[in-house]
């Protein structure tokens, strides 16, 4: 057990990152109380349930009161709304981080609602999986996932220090940058993969020679990783791409050139073209197995199969 | 133990499928003998080191004397050259099968060089990992997973449920259809997605404002998924896209429509159609879980990160 790095926390929103949250920090000591907060009645009960807060609270003013760190994880398109309602009630000296995966929208819609004194430390967890609510979180979600922070220019690097002591409490690796880089970073590494993930998906489900039971039944064949990824929340999605739109309409760009290069090439049937692009491409993925952000098990057939 | 149900299986290419299919016909005690071949010398070496072959030959010709069921587990791109070299040392009576990605081409490639009285039985079976050659193979590869077989019309009926036979003895189900249907549904389930991914991961590769190391390490977000899948075998997948090009190029048309709807929706700022759009994608991942195709585990975080 580490000593508390916040006497209270308060988590609006009580998804899957918020109570990931609370589970770590609990399993660390890292946080005094946690008070938390959710807009539906059905989410608040459960996290009594669970007993993943101290106290949850009916609205997020009350929940705020007194904390020394306030935790927005909720839709990024709802931020706004929530800084409004909870400004007037921060603590003087608290500070103020999110876990939306867009930073530049979340900067332009909080910030204005933030009074003088109170820290805004903007931040984007990348940890996840395909499923959400309160009952979905586990201490473990942030271990070995990195963590971004895009500090602005006026927050104050005590502030920044102990935010990223949290993070760290909590098993994650911490690296700051600009929010407008982050947002591109994203718009490459999950914002265009996720689009394109719902569009294959949405084509085989659309798809009249090819019934969904046999997408169903053949998917290990390379689909069924699509699938997971287009099976997140379509709330959240539907604001990342709204909020990061310029990124991801960018490397949406992109990406058309590059597959119309490829479908050429089929066309064509330059041979040499496809063999050297599979050949590259296949140097990226040593690079994440050896950055420690996959296994190399090879579980295309899955764990449960295999050990069968 | 089951009765062997070949007296002698030859393996023609002993990568990932082949020494798999070794693996499992052994521990299932389904073949008397099986005898094997590839054309790198290493192969043939590691191959006799691991000992999944009783025999190994340095000719495709001297594999297949005496087989009852012989198995191209080449690259679709020289079944036609290994049919040529084999045909005149077939047994009489003896079955052929293959296990590549495309039946329509590899069935032109094949079928003129087998003898009369020469069983055909295209087949694929869909299983398969990110990794290749002798080393990759492991005995539960097929356990839970499809196998299909696009028999022809004069493809007597014995040979077929005999291979069915061998196929459900390795675990797997096993599905009858047309090799032009096979053909389109593997551009939907396996040929596109696979497209999209190495492109996908190209364009990330070659981003010059977003690093390399930028993408692997914030890889977890999605972008993993796809690096997954661009790991495959560069001359395997070169052969698949030249060999179902009329499919894979329909289906792309497909997908690049669907991704331009969803893009101007972006653009519009659309956020019902976007919603509406990735509400109905998680559906299909619903079924897929249903279907035993895939575990319902949160794996994002991978297992060993949880387990942590």
């Amino acid at each position: 057990m580490s000593a508390p790095i916040y006497d209270r926390v308060a988590l609006i929103g009580l998804g899957l990152i918020a109570s990931s949250m609370a589970h770590a920090m609990k399993a660390h000591g890292l946080a005094g109380h946690v008070a938390g907060h959710a807009r539906s009645a059905e989410s608040r009960a459960i996290a009594a349930e669970i007993g993943f807060c101290d106290s949850v609270h009916d609205t997020a003013a009350k929940a705020v009161e007194g904390a020394d760190l306030v935790v927005l994880a909720v839709p990024v398109g709802v931020m706004g709304d929530i800084a409004d309602e909870i400004g007037p009630h921060l603590k003087q000296g608290a500070t103020v981080t999110d876990v939306g995966s867009v930073k530049q929208a979340v900067i332009d819609a909080v910030a204005p609602h933030l009074p003088a004194g109170v820290q805004f430390v903007p931040g984007h967890p990348i940890a996840g999986t395909e499923f959400s609510g309160p009952r979905s979180g586990f201490a473990t979600l942030f271990v070995n996932r990195w963590w971004l922070l895009t500090p602005l220019e006026t927050t104050e690097a005590t502030a920044v220090a102990r935010l990223r002591a949290l993070c760290e409490g909590m098993g994650a690796n911490v690296d700051e940058m600009d929010a407008a880089h982050h947002d591109l970073v994203l718009a490459v590494t999950s914002h265009t993969p996720h689009l394109i993930a719902y569009t294959m998906v949405g084509v085989a489900d659309d798809l009249g020679r090819v019934s969904n039971s046999e997408v169903i039944k053949y998917s290990a064949s390379g689909f069924r990783d699509f699938t997971r990824i287009a099976a997140s929340d379509p709330t959240m999605w539907r604001d990342v791409f709204l909020t990061n739109k310029e990124a991801t309409l960018d490397i949406l760009g992109r990406f058309t050139e590059e597959l119309f290069a490829l479908q050429r090439a089929i066309r064509t049937g330059d041979g040499q073209a496809l063999h050297a692009y599979f050949t590259r491409t296949r140097a990226i993925r040593r690079g994440i197995i050896e950055a420690g952000q996959d296994t190399d098990a090879p579980d295309f057939g899955r764990t449960p199969a295999k050990a069968g």
